[in-house]
């Protein structure tokens, strides 16, 4: 599919959508728009994934007067989820070009009146990725049934790279030959795959259902299974979403995901992280009564920090988890996988 | 507010709608719909509740002829959530004759075209309790900054009386001069008060923020809120409900709900509930790093127990948990109230 991703003002960034997609997608990204840094290349801001140009309007796609682009995919997804006006008149001109329009955001394209009067029209289709299906209902508690292993990758907060360290370890296991896959649980992943279920958006007493759904569905298909977790079972906000996916799961081994020298949640700075055993046996406790799991390994974003911080932070964190730890991005996920396996 | 409550063929022990407004709502109840039972007399089958004629349908209800009944209740809640098409016909009828009809099941009796037609005819409401309001949002993480003291009742499982222990400790905070509400969320509470958020029909990234601001809402105005706990934070299907009325309430104290000889969970019985020590550590340690909170004291259902018996699965209980413990119902909530104070 060839796609143009729309990441205006936030590339790379606050793309996470986008840079998911460049990375681990296998879409053919023809360029990303972002009037900001319009006339550089993926590869001038970010190295080491697919390259693209980066235009300032979809009109400057190359290719879109000649038909060839299938979709736009809204590569940034704001605080809030909303849509920035901004945005409009090229999300209107993709659809008058006949592209698919693919969103993760809380706020519905299809039920924009002039965007899906305009896609009746044109014959696009409008997919909210962050839509779960109408069908979801009550976990069965079947999902330790599957044949393949089951590995769900779970977070000290949000955004310390649970996404990432997901599709890190799929593509490690694959380059050894093993047949793996991502169960996509938020839009990015959503939006690499093409399938999924967005957790934090399916009713709460479905959340571990809905979860449960995709591990059955995939679990035959596949020798091993790797759940993008979401939040925190410790968030002031979004422990939910990280309790009904953990009990959901049922994981063969878990994997803790955790940012270098983050103390306080994000965006709720009132709130300090408890230290790393504590998540190890909350998660490990609260999981046992309806399946025993165990921390397994743990991957530390170290993005931040200089090569010899960065390994000085691996090792204390190893250490404080009691597991072998790397930071997958910079020093490769052989150690993880290994402990998963 | 008079009404008639719909429990056909589950009055009363598949009816916890129908007995939690006959034992604490404010309504006036005219009659219970149940054709199995039509004849006897509420008290006949449930001693120490409000009293009321059990009748074969809506046509015998007193007052019905006369406009004197304001609403009919779907006082039972059949697993699934279902609506049976054996109560159309009441409900039809209910409808033609000015009444609202106020149900908390997962079928939304609005979205009913047949009874939403004849209800705009006939100038009734259709109230599904079940549906919560649009405009819920993420939490704060603020709802320990409320005046009143906060309790909410959490349980090994679901069914053990979470319900019924937050109305009985009102009741008996009330009786001691104290200012006291239920903060409801679930269909049954929400029925008895007439307002309250069902936390399971909740986005799960929503649900702690839903429970967050009803505390909020109702902080001023009282100075004890016992909020009604939802399913157990060790359930296969529900425990995301659980985590998130958890971190949402932000309590002062926790109270334990269990029922005696309750081994293996409910609907799921290839699943062990924990240790009663297990569940208070679980509570507690997960409460934590969001608000420490305590297991203050514990509520022991023995409805099907004796005298003797009951007295003794009490004791053990109160022994298990480290914190005083009683049958409400059966022996009174004294001492949970003094625990919580």
């Amino acid at each position: 599919m060839n796609v143009a991703i729309l990441a205006h003002e936030g590339f790379p960034d606050r793309a996470k959508t986008a840079t998911g997609i460049l990375r681990y997608g296998d879409q053919d990204v023809r360029a990303v728009l972002d009037r900001e840094n319009a006339g550089k290349r993926v590869n001038d801001l970010v190295p080491g994934i697919a390259d693209a140009p980066i235009v300032d309007g979809i009109e400057e796609v190359p290719g879109i007067a000649e038909g060839e682009i299938d979709a736009l995919v809204i590569g940034i997804a704001p605080i809030g989820g909303g849509f920035a006006e901004s945005w409009r008149s090229d999300v209107r001109s993709a659809i008058e070009r006949g592209c698919d329009v693919f969103s993760g955001l809380h706020y519905f394209l299809g039920e924009d009146e002039a965007f899906a009067a305009l896609a009746a029209e044109h014959g696009g289709e409008l997919i909210d990725l962050r839509e779960p299906p109408e069908d979801s209902t009550v976990s069965q508690g079947v999902a330790s049934e599957v044949d393949a292993q089951v590995v769900l990758t779970v977070g000290t907060d949000c955004s310390v790279g649970k996404m990432t360290v997901s599709y890190e370890l799929v593509e490690a296991a694959k380059r050894e030959g093993i047949d793996a896959a991502v169960i996509p649980t938020g839009q990015t992943g959503i939006a690499i795959e093409g399938w999924g279920n967005p957790i934090d958006r399916v009713v709460s007493d479905f959340a571990a259902g809905a979860v449960e759904e995709m591990i059955v569905e995939r679990g035959a298909a596949h020798d091993l299974l790797v759940v993008e977790g979401q939040g925190s079972i410790t968030h002031p906000a979004y422990s939910a979403v990280t309790c009904g996916i953990l009990h959901g799961v049922m994981a063969d081994s878990l994997v803790l995901c955790h940012a270098a020298g983050r103390e306080r949640v994000h965006g709720y700075e009132d709130y300090e992280l408890p230290s790393i055993p504590t998540y190890r046996s909350l998660y490990e406790d609260l999981a046992a009564p309806v399946r025993e799991t165990e921390v397994v390994a743990g991957a530390l974003n170290t993005s931040h920090l200089d090569e010899g911080p960065a390994q000085e932070a691996i090792e204390e964190y190893a250490e404080a988890l009691g597991a072998p730890a790397s930071d997958p991005i910079r020093f490769g996920s052989e150690e993880i996988l290994e402990a998963i396996r």
